[in-house]
């Protein structure tokens, strides 16, 4: 398969990387490295993006920036970051790389476990994973030519705790292998709709 | 208690006000009815709003926009104003109304069965009703003097089959009446981050 993965430089992009890598065509797309740039916020540069890779057969992000903040700084500005880069950046994706994709491509997405096992200012991450897993579910179910779409959602990775660690005290953090496993069972796998849970 | 019903005239709303008014004090409150007015999607309105009403006990808001249409003819755009108005709306309203809201005072928001069970050009629906179910739970940790919020996802009602029965054709719609006890359990009772599935 020639698969897209965009975020392949971060922590989970790595991972999705390493376990996708040995069977398939890897594109590598990043923000600034990688084999193409992409600013998924940005629609004009999602298209842009795809007028390069041409079709593919999967396409998977693990890419996605969100605010966070104590709830008491909230603002309506504070929730912007989320809507327009993690949330409707993947949305954008599907919307706009359909037209790139093959009969049977899949869309996998990354939400994260703060939708439902919440953080001190995590309501941003939280809001966006949220619209994330019920926006596979429903999209899923209209999408033609056997297309489908998927969201892994993992919690903290052992990777990143070096940095994360003081957000996610008690949070048993995942390997990044495992959750790299989640990425094949979605690509490579026949379900679609659904949220892949990883830790 | 007094408690400002938010699309106080619709099918939920109604439901909402019959079940509370015996009990409470109710301020009904439309984007063209009603005791005050308001448009969630805007911020300035909000302020506006509470600026009339004063201090509260509760807010329930049963309103909220979103575009349907089929996920084949869908854009960026056609997801803009589920965003900007049921989902942002919402988190808006407790963004300002947190500052008119009496210590213990709680939040009720209207999500929908579309985030787990989805139809037809119910895309946008899905990742609202989605967000705000997960934005609930998170927001609830953080909310200071003993504020709480809910959301309340309710099927479609009963009431609401005359024109909704095309698009919820195999659904079991479910009474206002028990609607409305949803939104009573939230506003009376003392639970918090919760999402109230009714049917």
């Amino acid at each position: 398969m020639k698969i897209l993965l965009i975020g392949a430089s971060g922590t989970v992009g790595s991972a999705v990387d390493k376990e996708l890598s040995a069977r398939h065509e890897i594109i590598r797309i990043g923000r600034t490295r990688g084999d193409f740039q992409v600013d998924i916020s940005d629609s004009a540069s999602i298209r842009a993006l795809f007028g390069k890779t041409g079709k593919f057969d999967a396409l998977v992000c693990a890419a996605g920036n969100v605010t966070f903040a104590p709830l008491a700084e909230m603002d309506a500005q504070s929730f912007a970051l989320g809507l327009q880069d993690k949330l409707m950046g993947q949305v954008n994706l599907l919307l706009i790389g359909r037209e790139f994709a093959n009969d049977g491509a899949s869309f996998t997405f990354t939400s994260g476990v703060l939708s439902h096992d919440p953080i001190r200012s995590g309501a941003s991450a939280a809001l966006v994973n949220g619209a994330l897993d019920s926006f596979v579910r429903a999209a899923a179910i209209e999408l033609p030519r056997g297309m489908r779409v998927n969201s892994v959602s993992p919690t903290v990775l052992v990777e990143a705790m070096g940095s994360y660690a003081p957000y996610f005290r008690g949070y048993k953090p995942v390997a990044g292998a495992d959750v790299g496993l989640a990425y094949a069972k979605s690509v490579e796998g026949l379900q679609t709709g659904q949220t892949f849970h990883v830790g």
